[in-house]
């Protein structure tokens, strides 16, 4: 399925107009995701094999080749992000959410409706960086979308503008839980605070502040995509 | 070939000895570097593929069938990170630099022998957040990697303390520049100073306070892995 796509213009310039419906976007997830899904295997798969040289050197041809055909037909830049007309967003490229997206792990946000958000999710040998431990620049990207998405939540998108990370303890590679809720807005800037944890403790404490850009200001003015 | 190591004990708990020696290493990075390779194409092909269904499900059937091959004789955990007998470590599945990590773009450092450390790399389709620009947070974690070189560049190898990121201008997908340097050492901290850059400005800063952990200093008291 094609993703049809226009490049919006004035305050929305950085979007494009989402043309499928809710059907057609849980079809093609059902698509793309399984497809995904396979990359983040054979990443991990990558990292570990023990196989000998030949068999490496086939397996890279045969990825090389199914990348040509994948290739074959493709959108020109990033994917970017897709903007309905009751202004829900899609970023299936997205580095820590994107459903298209291998290096994504991928983050699935939950939303409270309290403001506050959360996640679940593992982490394997792809986001290793001491032994044994996730990268802290692994940690800062998820709690960065975290942040960023409870910012959203709370009816203020943002740009990065700011982020404080803390390690109190290492992060062991596994299953990990993240959360962040707004402490406070401030003009136009949104002050918001987050964890990364395991079941037992505090691994990764956050604070980041977020600024409302100029299409997020207009918007709210607007109250809502669909009617600026 | 086969990547055989031992656990350490002691101080060098978290590492594993490197047995390989340097030319193994080369030859073997030879091999296995075109498969990661491969594989980063891939990812960014997955994101932006346009090709229809029934090609898509066939893909994803071949990577798995892949994966599979690849895994059939492979390490029991993460990739972990070798040491030499000169305390030369090796992190081939480090989120960063990691040769054969595909979700690493992988950044490759200078070092300078005045301290400083800097690396040019391109992010393209899979790194990015907001439409057309690099995640703030993988801003966050190549920035996180430059920086804990520079302090290891310092002889004061540290995990993460804190981390804080100043995002001066939105960061464009393409051609990028990174670099760092030690500002001071105060007892068990390093502090460290970097930018993240485009060829005309400074889009993100960081600092970053890195933590000398035991083994660490067990290692200078030693003067080395090969005497400790």
């Amino acid at each position: 399925m094609t993703e049809r796509t226009e490049r919006m213009t004035g305050p929305l310039s950085g979007f494009q107009q989402e043309t499928l419906s809710a059907d057609e976007i849980a079809a093609h997830a059902a698509v793309v995701g399984p497809l995904a899904d396979s990359v983040r295997a054979l990443i991990d798969a990558v990292i570990r094999t023990e196989v000998d040289d030949d068999e490496i050197r086939a397996a890279t041809k045969e990825i090389e080749a199914l990348t040509a055909r994948l290739a074959r037909r493709q959108m020109p830049g990033p994917y970017g992000v897709l903007v309905n007309e009751h202004g829900r967003s899609r970023a299936w490229g997205n580095a820590v959410m994107g459903l298209r997206n291998a290096i994504a792990p991928p983050v699935e946000i939950v939303h409270e409706p309290d403001g506050r958000v959360w996640a679940e999710f593992s982490l394997g040998a792809p986001y290793e960086g001491p032994a044994g431990l996730v990268h802290g620049g692994v940690s800062a990207l998820i709690l960065d979308q975290i942040l960023g998405e409870a910012a959203s939540a709370g009816g203020r998108p943002g740009m990065t503008g700011t982020l404080q990370l803390r390690y109190r303890k290492p992060t062991p590679l596994g299953r990990l839980y993240a959360e962040a809720k707004v402490e406070r807005a401030d003009g136009l800037k949104t002050i918001v605070r987050g964890t990364l944890s395991t079941s037992e403790h505090v691994c990764v404490e956050a604070e980041g502040i977020f600024v409302l850009p100029r299409w997020a200001r207009e918007l709210i003015e607007a109250r809502g995509v669909g009617d600026a």
